[in-house]
């Protein structure tokens, strides 16, 4: 199998290329390449059991996607995109690489023939408040940000590009990844992973929100998992509606105290910082806070066991297994 | 009010353009000049009260848009589209006209910069099967066609675009217009109106399908005061969520013969022939048959009265009040 990687160098497209290089097959097949694509060059993973390239550019750029897509990848993971804040604050940006980047992509695919599988990352972003205690599958699209009105397009695309047979593709509507590894961002989901990450690692963290806000999260392992599980899975059971919402666990930000407390101690949790911000608040109060995701919970895929296990994958992963 | 018609040549523009030369107003505002625009060129309508304007061109070609609104046109309807089966055999064409010039148009108006009022003519195709017995306003969007694709995506983007604040948008999904006017066509759809129109011009018409089949239907009056209505609506009551089903009349294929029947007699209603087709009848068994359109009858848009009422209007409109 020859795998591509766009958005490689992204937390969840580096965490993939790490996995696929190490496992050296996918789907119980070996993999024979693994070309990894960003806007900035990425790293290749060490002790890749296979040929890794790596590929630098501007994705929705001329010619770009015909380049990537020439080796014909039997799988193309599609995870490059600017974040919901950066599309907001630059409308033309946010349209070029969100939206012109995927359908490029997809044209170049169309033009090359092959008809591979193409693993689209979606965002639940594609829905808009108000909403129903738990989102159904069959919940509407009322994205209120261009970002999510990106994705659903992107969506559309996918679905229609492949109701026609130019490849077979799939999206995956990723929760919030938590725990993010990384420096804390100014994001205003930021602090779901900032008030675990940093007291794990020592430092302070400030908890803008009440302890009742509910979230729906999946761990960086997780999300792997969707993406490999996604790219092998039979596709006849999925039909024509392609994009799925994926798995999470809906829990509320005092749950993730309570987990982070049993994990790592008294002495860790009690380095959160209550400091209400009402814009934080007023943002966070319209987005989704769970969902009912069966139909990916039918297709095989499986969310995060618990936040206690979520904590605990961060440390083994991003801490060494040591908490400080 | 300066107001633009894309698509003016279509069978709903012209019906429309006709309409407001002939009022001179809209929403009791004075009409000062109306624009015409398709790739076609577009008849002026007799009597006109105001100045009308006719452009021909291609509106996803470059600088036409910006042509089209370089006068601020203060209301744009917006109905250019091929067709849905020509969308689905040219595939490159439909993306080209339907999505790209409509982004292309919104593109203009945000670079215009004077926030018109702007009013999409987007479908029920971007519905797909299955459905409820009664498709709610809150039915997600899974087209299976590439136009149902298209006009979903640009619903999506004339919400973006009004929700940044760059013009006033709303989209109505029409019904089925029947009695469309005209040549009987091939569209599968066609038989819908064949079967009132031919029939009652003396002719022949074929039906494809058996009586018991449902469907969702509105007449060129209907659609046409739907548009007027859009245009001048408050749309603060109509909130972030733009696209609007439109009420039609869901009437099976038996009640339209009925009404005929009731209308225009015996002797019309034995011009048609039974010839069930299963091709035809399978396309349609994937069609919405009947819609709840709760939002749209809240903020005033009426629905036809009766099938009758819409054979009487077409008899009015298109016969000069005379059954052959």
């Amino acid at each position: 199998m020859k795998v591509l990687i766009i958005g490689g160098a992204g937390m969840i497209g580096a965490k993939l290329a790490e996995r696929l290089a190490k496992d050296g097959e996918i789907g119980g097949k070996a993999i024979s390449s693994l070309i990894l694509h960003d806007v900035v060059e990425t790293a290749i993973p060490t002790g890749a059991r296979m040929p890794v390239g790596v590929l630098t550019g501007d994705l929705p750029a001329p010619g770009e996607a015909a380049r990537l897509v020439a080796g014909t990848p039997d799988i193309i993971f599609h995870l490059a995109a600017i974040v919901s804040g950066e599309a907001e604050q630059d409308f033309d940006k946010g349209y070029r690489i969100n939206m012109d980047g995927t359908r490029t992509l997809l044209e170049a695919v169309r033009a090359a023939g092959h008809k591979p599988r193409l693993v689209f990352a979606s965002s639940i972003a594609v829905f808009g408040a108000p909403f129903p205690e738990a989102i159904g599958d069959e919940f509407f699209n009322t994205p209120l940000t261009s970002y999510g009105t990106q994705k659903t397009i992107c969506e559309l695309l996918v679905s229609d590009y492949t109701r026609k047979g130019f490849l077979d593709g799939i999206s995956l509507r990723l929760p919030t990844i938590c725990v993010r590894p990384g420096k804390p961002n100014k994001a205003a989901s930021g602090f779901f992973s900032n008030i675990m990450r940093e007291p794990l690692a020592g430092q302070e963290a400030v908890l803008p929100v009440a302890e009742s806000v509910m979230h729906w999260h999946a761990s960086p392992r997780a999300a792997v998992e969707f993406m490999r599980h996604a790219a092998t899975l039979d596709t006849a059971k999925v039909g024509p509606r392609r994009a799925l919402t994926m798995p999470g666990l809906a829990v509320t930000v005092g749950e993730q105290i309570a987990a982070l407390r049993a994990v790592a101690g008294d002495r860790v949790a009690a380095r959160i910082r209550r400091e209400p911000d009402p814009f934080i608040e007023q943002i966070v109060a319209g987005w989704p806070r769970k969902f009912a995701a069966q139909r990916a919970l039918g297709l095989g895929f499986k969310p995060d066991r618990s936040f206690e296990e979520i904590i605990r994958f961060h440390i083994e992963d991003e801490l060494g297994g040591r908490v400080a």
